[in-house]
């Protein structure tokens, strides 16, 4: 039976899929918004997510909630990496970071995954780099093309969805939690 | 018997005080957190925050949920104004907006009011103006230092409390919802 990935970003999905046929699971797209509470600890917003998701769709499910958080900017955008991407977007960051010299950031991910009710599993990937001073690549998607991951020249943009996952935060995260789910089946 | 006001920020209650006191209400000041959904509705996050509060004193109460929306930025900070602020602050939004001739803003408040479980009362007030070029001011709180409302030369943070609630989104949201509540009464 495919696990249902619930969210509305394809580029997560596409993701996702990749890193799931590593381990031979098929996943379900389920395109569907879930209640987003507001705070700034991805974990919480992953859990809530995930239990609203299991309530809408009664099945084994999980959603996936990632920021950028920037040294600099006291961990900004963060959780609110989505918003702040609609509106001041990636040339609103560069902006933000004009003449700073500190460029460190770092992605996280956190993957809920609910099955029944009262219990939600998270598991989080991080991966340490920093913001490029331009815009480069067209790979991926989000601030993708303004970070660049420790041990590389390349921006997140610039590799390809295999070269991303072996690094990126999301791609450590749903190891995690899919390395668990076959180790307990 | 006195009207619960459930907010952390002291700045909202003291201008809210002043206004109800224009009514002859006296306000109680519940400084409880709620659950703050992540919407780019103000209304909604007052909607969810009302029912939240409701629910842990049981009594008729309400909260109040602002932001800063500048044109320029596609309503950037917006319903995630107080996060921006404690992240990159004025001095970041002043960055973000060097060189844009547009500094058109407005605030905008939304207060949600919960009587009973079933049924909330929203009231919304806006104030048009712009952002300024300088930090300017010590009165108020947040982005009170950069927005001038139109028909001022002053910033927010420039004027009294009073003189603030005559013009303000909050003044405004405030005295529709207590308006409201005596005609009802």
């Amino acid at each position: 039976m495919a696990l249902s990935f619930v969210t509305t970003n394809e580029g997560k999905f596409r993701e996702a899929q990749q890193v799931a046929s590593e381990f031979g699971i098929e996943l379900e797209h389920v395109p569907l918004p879930y209640l987003e509470i507001q705070s700034d600890k991805l974990e919480d917003i992953a859990k809530v997510g995930a239990q609203q998701a299991y309530a809408m769709l009664k099945r084994p499910c999980f959603v996936e909630d990632s920021g950028l958080f920037i040294e600099a900017l006291k961990g900004f955008p963060g959780a609110f990496s989505s918003y702040v991407f609609k509106t001041i977007g990636n040339l609103g960051i560069l902006k933000l970071m004009e003449g700073i010299e500190n460029r460190r950031a770092e992605f996280k991910s956190s993957v809920g995954y609910c099955e029944r009710e009262t219990e939600v599993f998270i598991f989080t990937g991080i991966v340490k780099g920093r913001i490029s001073t331009e815009i480069r690549g067209e790979k991926g998607f989000g601030y993708d093309p303004i970070f660049i991951p420790d041990g590389e020249k390349r921006t997140f943009a610039e590799l390809s969805t295999q070269e991303k996952n072996v690094l990126s935060h999301r791609g450590k995260a749903l190891r995690s939690f899919l390395s668990w789910l076959v180790a307990r089946s």
